[in-house]
């Protein structure tokens, strides 16, 4: 996506070579125009996909999240990190490892909002190892329900969560793949010559 | 705003006198659709008044608080709560006292965001005792911008916290005000008969 690879060309701060800020209009100041152009790019993508749920993950998945189930015409769930929120015991959890902070954290979602006829389309900020996308997966896995597919706003295609969800045979679609971040500049796949 | 009266009623569980759950709607799943309605509502109320930002509190703010921005034609910024998320050591920070967990918490949003001239929008899911919009008064008036009005999107009325921001000149503007919840019954203010 031309637009969102610009906006973290221009906006974009790398940090060392595997950090990538892009907290000036994604997960911390939001550009709702760029939220809503995305939110129709994966609906385009997903077009013909009987979806039926948008799945997400509090806190930074919930915009991109929202406006692609608005323009998917279907509900948004955000699942909820434990201990933060009290929505009951009539949960689905799972256990997700962070590597950021090197910390496992539950994330649950309430019974009541995944069912077993769901069709979930999974929707994250970032996909760089796929733990947080597996967590959802396992979220989705409980309820009975079946995945969709993966939207991912961006995709750090250097490190290997994307890879193994797709041998896996999981639909992903990333809006921006960074194929690396060495000495600061930020090289997208789409530039590479290697056929990806 | 009578189509999330509607809802409140159809949807809202009521536990004890005060715990309103909007769940399927608000703060869990979440429904884009009203989400959007919400948010061009409010940039009706506010419709004449210059705002140049959006600004909530991670996570539940963030989905009326986009729609708001996106409506507004300006960006959002989510606070977020301390130790959850890695934003640098620039930032302004401020105390909340959460009366559901009986704890504090820092909230704190990157300077870079919130600049002297920024005149700001606050808008969050719900209005009770008003501590967190309090907090994040606190961040606009840290980064010497101003406060252009609250937008919530369901006030308990019954207590205090509206009440203490209009008294000190806050503009608040709340989509359902609930005047009680006695015996599960849920009461909006414009049902009561006393010219609120």
């Amino acid at each position: 996506m031309k637009e969102l690879e610009d906006r973290i060309r221009k906006e974009g701060r790398v940090i060392g070579d595997s950090i990538l800020k892009v907290d000036s209009f994604l997960n911390h100041q939001v550009d709702p125009v760029l939220m809503d152009h995305i939110g129709a790019e994966f609906a385009d993508l997903f077009h013909g996909v009987t979806i039926t749920k948008v799945l997400t993950l509090e806190a930074s998945g919930i915009a991109p999240a929202l406006a692609a189930a608005y323009h998917l015409g279907v509900p948004l769930i955000f699942a909820k990190k434990s201990g933060s929120h009290n929505i009951g015991s009539d949960v689905y959890t799972s256990v997700v490892h962070s590597f950021t902070y090197n910390r496992d954290y539950t994330v649950q979602v309430s019974r009541a909002y995944l069912a077993s006829d769901d069709r979930v389309l999974i929707v994250d900020d970032f996909l760089a190892n796929g733990a947080a996308i597996r967590g959802m997966m396992e979220l989705i896995a409980k309820a009975g329900a079946s995945c969709a597919g993966v939207g991912v706003v961006v995709e750090k295609a250097f490190q290997d969560g994307g890879q193994q969800l797709r041998s896996s045979g999981v639909r992903v679609e990333s809006l921006a793949r960074i194929a690396s971040m060495k000495d600061g500049e930020i090289q997208f796949v789409s530039e590479e010559n290697t056929g990806n």
